[in-house]
């Protein structure tokens, strides 16, 4: 894949999370250091901070820049041609073309394409194309840090018997993987934090204590110095109280009256359902839609398409 | 070990934890299912009826019951006699001992001690004595349970390379381990949410934004039905905060004016030295001591000594 080529260009998708910065940084590091004179460009959008203790963090390019070509390009993670976003071009003109990816959905956008649906993350695939006696400290970081993301820290479904041995293998490489853990995973800014625990506070249970809900709205959001990122993870705290069945966060979007719904489900009632029946989508057991009016309302509606599902199951 | 032996004992330690009962009930179902003929009883403190999914939680005997003697006592987790509380005259008692664990300060209480320090958990110990074609499915539960508890969920430094390869063999067996996760690990009553959502809500950060603490008093655990065990886990949520160096905890015991103090860090302050000059002790990143006086004294206090430590570090 490598024979002849002079320039490679590696690309994510958009949003990039932990996985697709993981696998773009463990490749870039892992040309960089084994293949000499190869000129190695990554291009992503603007990454969050707790990422930055990666190597090749501060290399990445976050700007299209319309008069580069490459020889190869190489998509990591990303599902499909739209989920490259600005840096698509750089797919369609460079010489040749590979893509690495793990989403069932991914119907193959490049010439070779290593597309392993059964894998953890796009990491994990990365990882089995390396020669394991040329993976350093640094490649592990970002191949550990991938996996680790996309497993929720090896909890996930996703995450299989080799997933534990490639995180093993990793770990054995003298990564500091607790503070990785901490810092680029569990890390709460303050103001995050104290919304999570108002949120929790001040959540509700309904239905005979099976379901629990809560808001938060923008003017909390803004009182805490906090963008409606801070509201990630919310409604996976209220999901793992003991005897939750269902449980849905409400978020202003910021135009009046408008508010994103998100739920989870441990039990047999399908949520995307629930969420379609609204315009929205997602799993059987995480999904999400938009809509509109007072909280109450909202919960109502909720509350009657839950109860549907259990007299359906009964 | 087990030749000739027709009755067998498990004991663990006092106040049993993920740990010490997955080792346990591990090595009580592989004994029940490849030694026919063979009797086999565990005796262990009450346990958290979130463990009760594992096979063989039922048939725990909680009471000692001094008419019973055994052939061979196998002690589990327990680093030394006092450890195993009430059960302990069942190992005076026995014809022979055997003793598996992972602390370092165990020195050998039984004719036959597996003492790896260090493995991540006793589980882990279990693990390597067993015939791996012999672990089924409710054994590997117990065994993954054990694991997963004391490494923090692979998170701590005491997770290695064989540690993962290990879990993942346990995965395999097809236990739903995400389930096993949440509801053992992650999940919280109701009312314990909510007094970690207060807690954080209402924490204080002090010395530059470099340190924070909460307070969380005996009336706040009784508005929510609470016990001081639910305030597990507040301290470690404070750590993880961003820029956070030292976190701490004061929570009410029941004694007018006297706190229990939990202090936490990710920096190069030695919490147990600040615990040890309070009359307490610990560990360098986690520590604990008991104080009188109005938090605010104690808050002073406890800032005075890491004031302290950082001139030393300067």
């Amino acid at each position: 894949m490598l024979e002849g080529k002079k320039s490679i260009v590696i690309l994510g998708h958009v949003n990039p999370d932990g996985d697709c910065i993981g696998s773009c940084l463990g490749l870039y590091n892992y040309l960089k250091e084994n293949y000499e004179g190869l000129e190695v460009s990554v291009y992503l959008e603007k990454m969050g901070v707790k990422f930055s203790f990666l190597s090749g963090f501060e290399d990445v390019h976050t700007e299209y820049d319309d008069t580069k070509t490459f020889d190869l390009c190489i998509t990591s993670d990303a599902s499909d041609v739209p989920r490259l976003g600005v840096f698509a071009p750089y797919r369609e003109t460079a010489k040749d073309t590979f893509c690495v990816d793990h989403h069932i959905t991914n119907k193959g956008m490049c010439r070779v394409n290593v597309i392993e649906s059964w894998a953890s993350s796009a990491s994990e695939v990365v990882f089995r194309l390396l020669d394991k006696g040329k993976i350093s400290k640094a490649v592990a970081e970002c191949l550990y840090t991938g996996i680790a993301h996309d497993t929720g820290i090896f909890k996930f479904s996703n995450t299989s018997r080799q997933t534990m041995e490639i995180a093993g293998f990793l770990m054995e490489k003298g990564i500091d993987f607790p503070k990785i853990i901490d810092d680029s995973f569990f890390a709460k800014t303050y103001g995050q934090a104290k919304i999570h625990g108002r949120a929790v506070l001040e959540s509700v249970r309904i239905l005979d204590n099976r379901c629990v809900y809560t808001v938060v709205t923008t003017d909390e959001l803004r009182e805490y110095g906090c963008t409606v990122k801070a509201t990630d993870g919310i409604v996976d705290q209220l999901r793992i109280i003991e005897g939750i069945e269902i449980a849905f966060l409400l978020y202003q979007t910021g135009n009046p009256d408008e508010y994103k719904v998100s739920l989870r489900t441990n039990s047999a009632v399908d949520v995307s359902r629930i969420a379609l029946s609204f315009g929205g989508g997602g799993h059987v057991k995480a999904a999400g839609c938009t809509m509109t009016g007072e909280p109450q309302e909202i919960v109502e509606k909720i509350s009657g398409k839950i109860r549907e599902q259990w007299e359906e199951l009964k």
